[in-house]
Formats: structure tokens, sequence, C-alpha cells
């Protein structure tokens, strides 16, 4: 007994990741009460967000102009290269504010089961911008997990030859977090890669 | 550092009820991993539901048609009307799939601190749907808070004298639940609205 649009508005919403059926209802009845220019700047704003955004030729970030924010921008130092799995992470990094140089989004990470090995992600295009004499360190910044740390020792092998210096991204106890609720690996991490205060 | 298209994107998306900045930033991902088509589909149901959808001339439900898809069926008993306080309760009712009747939506509830009176909502012509002889019986589904009691008190004095049988949806434990974590008033309500085995 519920409309037929209203139906199909339904289904598109909880395709979308992290929304089920009541949130979907829930966003329904708000555009149902919400006036047509707000359901029309919504509907425009998905739109235009897929004929404006493409990948960055040159770190595949995601770009509006030729060029990245990142890579066009003048403020960045060109001395650094992180390395990340998805565009997602750097915005993560870019929150902490702590980091000031260039990126490079690799679009996954290496795992076998899954079929994506090496050619499958944009390392190529990396070492090709390794060539590059301006570069001094690439920050592995690839998740800490089985895949991400498979990339990470895979890359730092490629890299090394190159006179690079390479790092990664530490492991360790979260801040704000328990000692008690810290799983061992973590712990253990944490442990092996203590401080000298 | 973020693209414009992106931010707004993100703007639009935290505007919708129950989405914060992760939620919003978690769908814009998708949205821009997605196939330009899954984009537009969702952008055309939300654009062709404020076009298509209006409220139902006869029980003020969301209706596509000319008059709502219960309104219209010959399926539903004619002799019941259910008052509700906004479209969604609908929902919620025809899921029990107890009731076969019609409806009426009030758009709201009584509430005098909100400047919210009976010529607010549709009363008027609830009273005028009910001057058809063939309805016998009036349930009144306002929320069991103040306003819908207020609202439930209100249309009882307004229907009765019409020879109307008005009834009211059973407040007491709601099913599953424990008798322990019941407040007080249910639990009080549930004890004076006791049946017989």
């Amino acid at each position: 007994m519920q409309s037929l649009s209203i139906q199909r508005l339904l289904d598109e919403f909880e395709r979308l990741p992290g929304i089920g059926p009541k949130s979907a209802q829930r966003i329904a009845y708000w555009l149902l009460n919400a006036s047509e220019q707000e359901a029309q700047r919504l509907a425009d704003a998905i739109v235009e967000v897929k004929q404006a955004v493409h990948f960055c030729p040159c770190c595949f970030n995601y770009a509006e102009d030729d060029l990245c924010a990142i890579c066009s921008s003048n403020e960045r130092s060109a001395a650094m290269i992180c390395v990340v799995s998805e565009p997602r992470d750097i915005t993560a990094i870019e929150r902490t504010g702590e980091y000031n140089g260039l990126y490079h989004v690799l679009g996954g990470a290496i795992s076998p089961i899954d079929g994506i090995g090496p050619d499958s992600l944009t390392v190529k295009q990396l070492i090709t911008r390794l060539a590059d004499a301006t570069i001094s360190e690439v920050i592995l910044a690839t998740n800490p997990n089985v895949e991400g740390e498979t990339t990470a020792i895979y890359l730092a092998r490629l890299i090394k030859p190159l006179g690079i210096k390479v790092t990664r991204l530490a492991s360790g106890l979260p801040v704000g977090g328990d000692l008690e609720f810290a799983d061992e690996i973590t712990l253990g991490r944490a442990i092996e890669s203590r401080r000298e205060l």
C-alpha cells in the first residue's frame, strides 16, 4: 500500500552503506516534508560529484581540476610521499594536521586471495614518480592488517634500492585507550616499539 | 584540501536525519566508487518522489494518483477509519496486517505550547468524512504521549455525539519486553487494562 515512488526512494537509500530500512524510511519522510529546493539540492550534489570528480593523474586522489588540490598546491613539501590504499585515508591523515607532503593512492592493497597483485594497483606510477630527485622519504601508510602489511613490505623492497628513506606508520596503543582492552598483538607491538623518555 | 563538490555532497547528506559526518563520508565515498547510473538512479528517485507525491484529498496520506492507494482500493473496509498523526504511522499500522479499514492523517497533534490547535489539523475534513453513513467505528491511533492523548480526547468528544463508536489503541507492556524495565505509567496502564483469560 506504499506509493511506488516512495518505495523506489526507500530501495535506493537502502543500497547506501550504513542505511537500513528504518533509516531509509526516516530519510524518505524527511524528504517528503522538505521543500522541493532542498530535495533538488541533494539530487544535484549527487549527480555533480560524479560528473566533476575524477582521479588525479599524479597521485590518484579524487580531483576536480586537472590535478588534485594537494598535488597542485604550492604549500606542500614535494620531498615526501605518503602512500595510502584509498582516497579516504588521505582525508583521515589530513585531519591530523601532522603531514604536509604529497600522497600516492594505490587503489587497494595486495591480496592474492582476492586476485589483487601489484599490477592492479598504481605501483608502477609510484615508482615513476620516485624517479624525481626531489623525493627523500616515502611513508607507507597502508592499513595495519595482513593486506596492508604485505603491500608495505613489497613496496619497501622495491623503493629502498632507489636510495630513498622508507618509513611505516607506528603501531601501538590508541591514545585515550585502555591497556586492559588492547588486543595482544597491538600491545606486543607497543612494547616492541617502546620509546625512551 | 577536500574537493568542492565532495564537500557539498557531504554537507547535503549531513542535513538528513540520522546521518552524521562519519556516515556522510562513508556514503560519499560509496557514491564516488559507484557507477554513474547508480548515482543517477538515487538522484532521480529523490527528485521524482517530490514531483509525484502529494497529499490524498480524502485521507491526507501521501498519494501518487488522485487518491492514495488505500482510499482507492476496493479491498478495504469502508466501515472503519483509523485516525493517525502522520503518514508514517500508516506504514507502521499496515505492517501489522491487523487492520483493513481506511485512514485519516491529522498532520500532527494538538499542542497549545507549539500553537497547534484543531484548526491546524485536518479535523474538519475528518468530521465531513464521518457524515458518510457507512462509517461505524473510528480508531484513534494518535501517539500515547501528552499531545496524542489530548488530540484523542478532543476528537472523541467531537465524534461520539455523531453516534459512531470511538476506540483508542491499547496501552500496556510491549510484547517481548521485561516487566522489570517497564516505566511505572506503562505498567500502571497494563494493570488497569488487564484482560481475563
